[in-house]
């Protein structure tokens, strides 16, 4: 039952591409922003590229947004592992800029070096030997380090960035931030032609569709970034460590804690790390050593709960319940949408997973829905139905796809599915 | 007595501007990281603008370094208070991107906005009233968004960047990192005599030279960036609440929180906040939202240290401790100099502080030495006497003077006081 009697903040925000707007609806009555996300009565409504709007002049009240991949799934995880990942941090720690002397990330703490090296062990989805680890304040910082340190500081034209459409919605805003002269968005990378250097990013699992991917354009004098936030086991089978010249990843989506801004590069090449590190020195002079210890512990965790050779005594390891929760929602979607003609969702081959032993199908953490028919703008066509969504032209294709987070709370989720079930033309 | 008995680390390290070479000697025997730091055995010796460089190719052992403003002289005060500052961090905090929907910088934690006014409040260093906070990693993340933000997205070609002479050293290489055509760098501002649009950086009290400063080139068509950071009363009288369109902090400098990477913007005009909201957003979508609740923590200590009527029952308040030490090491460092001819430092007027109460004589967070007579390269002298220091040729300046950290660790200050009295041409 979803009642929504008072509106009880009426919220601006300007998110411009990964974060949207939001509102916040709550039952009548009830207490403190805590207690609210406790209980089952906050919608998420996040939307629009730029700007900032009031939502009250645009959208009524009962709009559930799943435009952003807010990872709020894992509160509840969390939350169930007690104290067990709190951490206490005294007043006189982090006075200085400097986390580790001897290493050419010098801004990276020992610590999470080492949980960050365990974890990719454990799992099985990188290889970690020779490589050098760069910190960054999310992998959106990541990005902008690997597009520099790929370009040549001396060329005399910007070298093309691309991406195989659907691409990462901010990827093109976020490459054309300050009109660089090291880089340029180019686009789709199935278009590109040109002969001249150029850097192509290979998102795997994708960002929006969840496929596996590989590079499109292969030519001999192209630089790869591989972004491969969602190569996780709870979302998609692991086959096996990846092995390339510069790949990132991002707590965000592998234990859930975005508010964290902590991602990492493995990094081949020692000149390449270098400039990475180089413009996170110029850009921010290094990464909060807070929320690197923080994500030292919640990894640490995470690697002892795979210690136990008996089943853990206090709930489920962490991609266990990841995966338990992403396959529950996908079925419930998919069997809403295989009751409507009017949406399809994409078919992926199953596939054995190294780490868990399972075959399993992707079950992404985004659903990339297609409506099929006469709808050309699915984006609108749910929005006039109050689901918030990502249209596909934001990606690079057509605005008969949108991106639908799988990754909110539990109450979004079940709101999202059940209303999805009662749409019709 | 310092003694080097043996080389405890080979250090290398990459740090392209702020943050150097380093090294560590220790006692023979002592043991962990965290002893020898709370012994007086740790010795920093940071250097070099860019590459990696082994230390013993370079440098021998006994090298002082006070190249970067690495405030480490602070820790002291936070770990004699105990437990007062320390955070708690649970394992469920920090799953969203989200801080606060109604504010336009959302990614700014509420009790931060909350403690970062009151601050200000208290010190009256600044207006705050009708200002909107942008909460940044560090100030110079805050940095590159005030260049965005005060750029022209649609001009021709990239606005002029100029700070008078001599300018903090990093200001070059920052603005032209990405060689953006939005904005370029354009060295001193005392030189600048075009009448098109540009940025003036104004630094007050200036790094390196520690003098209050206004802006120099007063055209009509130039935007202003005051960076701030030293503008606290352990190193300057507070004059006045400083109440400009764009002004910038951090705590870096403020409490010694470097490693928080935590700075802040006040900011008159809505616009320009949106657009400095949105580098952020797609640079690192949002700030540490874990440094934030640490660094509202610490501020809210040295808030309620001021709320006693009585004298502090614990050690000093923040700004005594910080006042109390900077005065202590200026005098000794004034005694050496005055005794020795090779050398000089700026001569500063004393000034009433509306905060303390005090009148007292600038004692910034550097030291500005020039050594006279036939030394023409005063940062080549003073390491061939085995003080590495950064040059007045990094500062857009002459190399007759160097910069100087203040804020290091006792032992490090000592040593080098001891030191520069040695020395004879």
């Amino acid at each position: 039952m979803y009642k929504f009697v008072s509106l009880r903040h009426v919220l601006l925000v300007s998110l411009a591409i990964n974060v949207g707007l939001l509102w916040r609806f709550t039952n009548e009555g009830n207490g403190s922003d805590a207690n609210v996300r406790r209980k089952t009565n906050v919608i998420r409504s996040s939307s629009f590229t730029t700007g900032l709007i009031s939502v009250d002049e645009v959208q009524p009240q009962e709009f559930i947004s799943l435009q952003v991949g807010d990872p709020t799934m894992y509160t509840r995880f969390w939350r169930e592992m007690g104290n067990k990942t709190t951490v206490v941090l005294s007043g006189d720690q982090h006075l200085s800029y400097i986390s580790n002397v001897k290493n050419l990330c010098w801004f990276l703490e020992p610590k999470l070096e080492s949980a960050i090296t365990r974890l990719h062990q454990l799992v099985g989805n990188a290889v970690v030997d020779d490589r050098h680890i760069v910190v960054g304040t999310g992998s959106s910082q990541l990005y902008h380090a690997a597009l520099y340190a790929l370009s040549s500081l001396d060329a005399s034209e910007p070298m093309s960035v691309v991406a195989a459409a659907p691409y990462y919605s901010s990827y093109p805003s976020m490459t054309d931030l300050l009109k660089s002269g090291l880089h340029k968005w180019d686009g789709d990378a199935h278009k590109f032609n040109k002969t001249k250097p150029y850097i192509e990013v290979v998102t795997s699992p994708n960002n929006p569709d969840g496929f596996i991917r590989k590079p499109v354009v292969n030519h001999e004098n192209g630089r790869v970034v591989h972004d491969l936030a969602y190569y996780w086991p709870q979302y998609t089978p692991i086959s096996s460590p990846v092995d390339h010249e510069l790949v990132m990843f991002t707590v965000s989506k592998a234990t859930g804690h975005a508010g964290m801004r902590i991602g990492w590069a493995l990094v081949k090449d020692e000149e390449v790390a270098k400039k990475m590190v180089k413009y996170i020195e110029l850009n921010s002079i290094g990464v909060s050593k807070d929320s690197q210890l923080r994500a030292t512990k919640i990894l640490q965790a995470v690697i002892d709960s795979y210690d136990h050779t008996s089943i853990p005594e206090e709930g489920e390891t962490l991609f266990e319940f990841g995966f338990n929760l992403m396959a529950e929602r996908w079925k419930k979607l998919r069997t809403v949408v295989k009751q409507n003609p009017i949406f399809s969702l994409p078919n992926y081959s199953p596939g054995l997973c190294s780490f868990s032993g399972r075959t399993f199908e992707p079950q992404p953490a985004f659903a990339w829905l297609k409506c099929e028919g006469q709808i050309e703008d699915c984006e609108s066509f749910l929005r006039s139905h109050k689901i918030l969504t990502r249209g596909g032209e934001k990606f690079g294709v057509s605005t008969k796809h949108v991106r639908i987070s799988m990754v909110d709370e539990d109450n979004t989720f079940d709101l999202f599915a059940e209303r999805l079930s009662t749409i019709r033309q």
